[in-house]
């Protein structure tokens, strides 16, 4: 849309390190060989090599695939902005399918959109790259809760 | 709700072979390890055992995981109803994650709310069972889209 | 879907006199003709009698204001569930409108799918009924907030 | 997000007048006061200012009424890029409200995130106005479908 998004301000210094080692956590990233390779304030990208595997009948990538990382990304870009000692949950979240997923990689963008306390409202979009060619494959709308003095991780 | 859920006719006699064989060529179930036990008019199931890869940071299993098999549950759901030759894509869905999917299997149902011609309006829920008790995690509500003259598969 | 929806026991013993006094305060429900018959824990109807202001350019009532009263009798459902002394805000919904809302009068179901302390998952349903026959023609899925020790109404 | 809307070429040269004549037609526009002051090929503005008849309890403007007028924003947004001859209706929105919409008025700006033939895929954000503070009160993705050879209005 037409405005600006506002530049956030993390609440924990230590927020890239929070969010690398919860993704490093998630095996369902790993099992899907997905990568973080941009963790900003508000802003989180998750990348999607192309294999076989994560395809679905025609051949692309599975829209419950193009999905999870919507989901993870825009969830870690609500992570970025939580204070240190808060784990993030997803609420929900609204995805549109706008063409298949038929490129050699994606690449999920997660921004804040809304950083209230105790809910933060996100958007994410999800990219198919094919030689170089970005098309726009999916948009999402989604509601991260912040739960507060509980810690990322298996306990 | 209270209302009781129509039964359904479908309009290909060969719809549950249809459903398998295009369930059969999604690598991504696979991946995962979906099962696809229940394919009837307007209803179907995916079962989901745990196991350790397709986790999250708390060691549940991921959220975009339980997104993938309600949305395919609920797609397969409205492929039993529209008529041979004719293939299905997720146009949109939105989530509501309730509770941690926590348990030994997920049970995913899929069922159709409204059939039309072109768009097929559905709902699924997702059970995690521990023990024996089940519990609902997440509920979807999810628009198809119908594809005529288009078979599934890899062409 | 096909499991039962489980039995509420309302924390509140005024709660249906709380909820027809929030009612009773909406003024957009009054300019639209909106009435609500039913208030009982988890399950709330609003009715709407047709009315010429409230149409859309096909002369069937208006999408914006099926939504309305979809939100309104989820969001009252949440609130029979709530503690005295609480309001609810609607965090968000989706809605599918699934056929022209033509008829006589509308009837909006609301239920709880999920009554959590700080979020309340709700789903509705909304009925076109002419010459005694119900129409399906939409339905929502719905995030509600609880804002304990917060009481309703202009303060 | 970060990436440019693209230019939109309308295919019916008549675009402005179609949708200022459907808008002029929906009675409920009229009766909460809703106001169409931008028109442009795949992006739509709808104003309204405040009156007591469109509150809700706390006295800001109704939930249902801000979704009603994304909603519009939105699905209007459509109209503009849709052939001559062709109606538009939603088949679904997700909408988050984020703030309260406590304003002089409210403004719906809606845009068209991808054009398809038959279906439309877009997004509102509606910002409340008090002294010329712009407040981002809620954001909304939908469907559109267009009908071809359907005109809009009453037939």
């Amino acid at each position: 849309m037409r405005h600006e998004l506002p530049i956030f301000q993390p609440k924990d210094p230590g927020y890239a390190d929070r969010v690398h080692e919860s993704f490093r956590l998630q095996q369902a990233m790993a099992l899907i060989g997905a990568e973080l390779p941009v963790v900003e304030p508000g802003h989180v990208e998750i990348h999607l090599p192309f294999k076989p595997e994560i395809t679905q009948q025609h051949g692309f990538i599975h829209g419950g695939v193009v999905g999870m990382i919507a989901d993870s990304a825009a969830g870690y870009a609500a992570n970025t902005l939580t204070p240190a000692g808060t784990s993030v949950l997803t609420v929900e979240y609204k995805l549109n399918l706008l063409a298949p997923a038929d490129g050699e990689r994606l690449v999920a963008r997660g921004e804040v959109v809304k950083p209230g306390r105790t809910l933060l409202i996100t958007r994410a979009e999800v990219f198919a790259i094919r030689r170089e060619q970005w098309t726009l494959c999916a948009v999402m709308q989604q509601t991260i809760m912040a739960m507060h003095g509980k810690k990322e991780g298996v306990e």
